[in-house]
């Protein structure tokens, strides 16, 4: 039942919880869908740190379940059978669980089982929050939400607005290239620069000497634990790049707003890059362990707002302007980029192969903060 | 070349056998093709526990050989050639096999070979009852065909008709789900019942106290193995699922037609519903492993005839009738809840986490008669 | 990381390097492309031996690199980015390389990394024969290319046409399907036989007592190392198959042109066949690994020219006659024939439990030379 190479861990001793945690940390929040996809009474079932769940919302709360019957193992949401408000079904020998506490309340094909009021399914506790569901995938009683999620994504005037996608690579490709400054490079195309009047740089100079103040630790006790990456405020943005002296590629030159100026990333695996795309907007992302090859990415863009009509007119800028223009107009291009990583590290090698440079400084943070600080690692056996 | 986890086998002691045999039972007779699928000199092929196996009539007479070339091991059906009506020659370098016993018997690209006349394909010993071709799958003397067929199965008056299809999870799910009394709960909405003036329980409560009266074991001497589940008579069939006391779902009273009044499994893995799923009729049905994640799940229908007119009227009438009305629209449903078994019990863990309650008593003497009683367990090394 | 199956190699001791090399062996020369699938500037990516390379052409010359940045392991044939001519750049985070060296030359993003001019990606050396891009998949000095390719095929007089196939099987099913004599019998059906006025047995009857003489190894100082399958000249052609005495097909005899008279293999895995499909032909082909399950199948045909003149007839010739009549209309039956033998070698037990008679005499031969001669075998951790 191990999942990551022996060979490989023994290799990466500097961030070894990070290398295991191949599925995700355990005893952490987690979004999961919008708000707006769990309607009431209308289960839906997705997979998150490779367990199948099933999500209801009853009396505007969320329910969390696991997605297997303890009797047979089969998915309940296979034919969804709710012949309460408050139970779930199994389709199968009707096994009946409350959806808040997984309690087995009744066996419907025999009523006098004494497995009855005796065996609970696993449950998962749920919190919404500026329009999304979270949920806490873990056995221990949950901290704030507001432990596990970045600075000011909760503040009460910050507006939220979003989507979600499923790439086909493992949670860290999409961490770690959020956090990556220099990937930079890859958009160096895109029209979100030159429509938006901004500029990205093709990527920084360090400087040297200045290696101890590239990354701020953050160790929350009264908050989320991450890294903030000073490079901006340590290096040289490049805007020319060269091969042996002479000029190849220039950065496009959209205009002078100014962007990107801080970024971090928190625990379990949430990125704030603040501002970003625009001057007025905060990129909140998360990137969410789905299973070992596959992870859900949240695009967030976040706005604060004084009232109604600034909500109502943000919601409209965000799905006419901001969601064509940059989440798919500059981060598509993420995807791929992610998915293209993905081959070398999936038999855990390139953890031990890769070879890091200076600019992976905030990278190495990461990984070793997140060993550090984690509450636990998802494993096989938590399936 | 180990199949099954050896973790698993020892915490399952009680019914290692069973679990270990993830590609059936050797020693046993199978149901393979119906006797319309193989034609006078035109072999078909197919695989039947894990075997790649080809099958051809001559004269009349049905003949199994294993489908793979002694030379190079390629199958035989990638190009069928047979230049004799008891032969057939290997399209790649012209080996040459007897049917009858499978002997080396000409290599016509080297006539002079010394492995001319010494070698021997593997073959198999088929037998024809009631339209089905049966394959002893072993390599011991076979036992009379009636040791492993359900009884009544081959008395002379009894006529039999059905469908074969492949379904996507291991033979076990089939035998389980087929034999499970509580699984009748998936067919309330079947529109056999109501059309066919017949009623269907929701479930079963077993009688407490008369525990040791559920199942019969049958261990043949001179017939076949197996064991009847007596729940019908030891407990209070249940028509109105109730959830906290209150009814929800009730089972559709097509009728008084009294249906399903003894079932029984037999070994190998054949089930017999007496009378199902009319008075006039049995149900004979087998899951028959093709390989570790699927097998052919063959239907039948039984009704004893008198004389040749009776039996063509029962033709049609299963044709018109029968088939499409419970085969399909009753059985059909069974296809689908053990594809959703699969899962749980692909990496044989499920033998270790289900959770069985009272009404499984009966699968629990199966997976035991099944575990002490068999010929012999197919093994990678048989393939 | 041990690719093949240990059990399996003790078992076959007496050709345990061929055994061993499911991904071909290392520290030979390939052919990989045709010249004119590589134009100047325009990398294009392949797999051989199980690696990802890059080929371009700079100046009219062939350089070949691993196809991986050293970074993180990403493609770099994802996005193809050259900014200048000698240089490629992965499109992540600008880490530049020369295409002669491998060098690390330059990083866009961070033009004072102390990375830059201390890196090396993987290099392959390439040469241009005969209309062939070879590539050296090796660490050592190359020997020449005349050593790892069938006499004459470099003849200077000899011009050379072909087609490449990927092939669903390991190369060494290939190898042993084109050497194997008495794979004569899937190409009964031939048509180019009766077009071509050509005959061609069912098989070949060893002359017994002369087993000794059926092969002849050459062990090349100054040359390829190989063999001559002389069975030809040792056996019986067979042109009348027969199953108990009695004949049951025979060769379509097309005409009298003699073509086939000497076959050999070469390493790392070349057949010659001379002459054929015509006497004024000559045919090599090539098993190239591209990973476990694949091959790349090259054919090509020579034939001796003397000047200009007749090198342009022959290339016409070989466009409009040869390769649809003999290359598609002969050998593609080859290309099924391996494929059928892939899965019952996949796990390498095939190897043990193959039965071979006396003709596969020059099989064994190749096996056993391959086996001492060869000059390293390819590793998963080369990959």
């Amino acid at each position: 039942m191990e999942m990551v190479n022996e060979d490989v861990l023994r290799k990466t001793k500097q961030w070894r919880g990070y290398v295991q945690a191949k599925l995700g940390f355990r005893n952490h929040w987690y979004p999961i869908f919008f708000s707006s996809e769990v309607n009431e009474g209308k289960p839906v079932s997705t997979k998150l740190l490779g367990e199948n769940i099933l999500i209801n919302r009853i009396d505007g709360d969320v329910f969390v379940i696991k997605d297997r019957c303890l009797h047979r193992g089969v998915p309940l949401s296979q034919k969804l059978e709710c012949y309460t408000k408050d139970t779930i079904t199994c389709w199968y020998h009707a096994w009946t669980y409350q959806w808040k506490d997984g309690l087995l309340c009744d066996i419907l094909t025999d009523p006098g089982s004494r497995r009855v009021g005796k065996l609970k399914l696993k449950t998962y506790t749920a919190q919404e929050a500026k329009g999304l569901i979270f949920v806490f995938m873990g056995d221990i009683d949950p901290p704030p939400l507001s432990h596990d999620v970045p600075p000011n994504f909760l503040d009460d005037n910050m507006a939220i607005h979003g989507i979600k996608t499923k790439v086909n690579s493992n949670w860290r490709m999409g961490a770690e290239n959020g956090f990556d400054s220099t990937h930079v490079f890859i958009h160096k195309d895109s029209q979100m620069m030159p429509e938006n009047e901004t500029v990205v740089p093709l990527g920084f100079s360090p400087n040297r000497g200045e290696e101890n103040k590239m990354v701020t630790l953050v160790k929350g006790d009264e908050g989320p634990t991450g890294v903030f990456d000073n490079l901006g405020a340590h290096s040289r943005p490049i805007f020319e790049g060269t091969i042996q002296g002479e000029p190849v590629v220039h950065s496009v030159m959209g205009g002078d707003k100014r962007i990107a100026l801080q970024i971090s990333i928190w625990l379990p695996g949430a990125l704030k890059v603040d501002p970003f795309p625009d001057p007025s907007l905060i990129q909140f992302e998360w990137y969410v362990p789905r299973d070992e090859t596959s992870h859900w990415y949240f695009r967030t863009l976040g706005r604060r707002v004084e009232n109604p009509v600034e909500e109502a007119a943000y919601e409209k800028e965000f799905h006419e302007h901001w969601k064509p223009l940059s989440l798919h107009g500059f981060n598509d291009d993420d995807i791929w980029a992610r998915e293209a990583m993905q081959t070398f590290y999936e038999d855990d090698w390139g953890w031990v192969n890769e070879q890091l440079f200076e600019a992976d400084r905030n990278i190495i943070a990461w990984r070793k903060l997140a060993s550090e600080m984690n509450r636990g690692i998802q494993s096989p056996s938590d399936l």
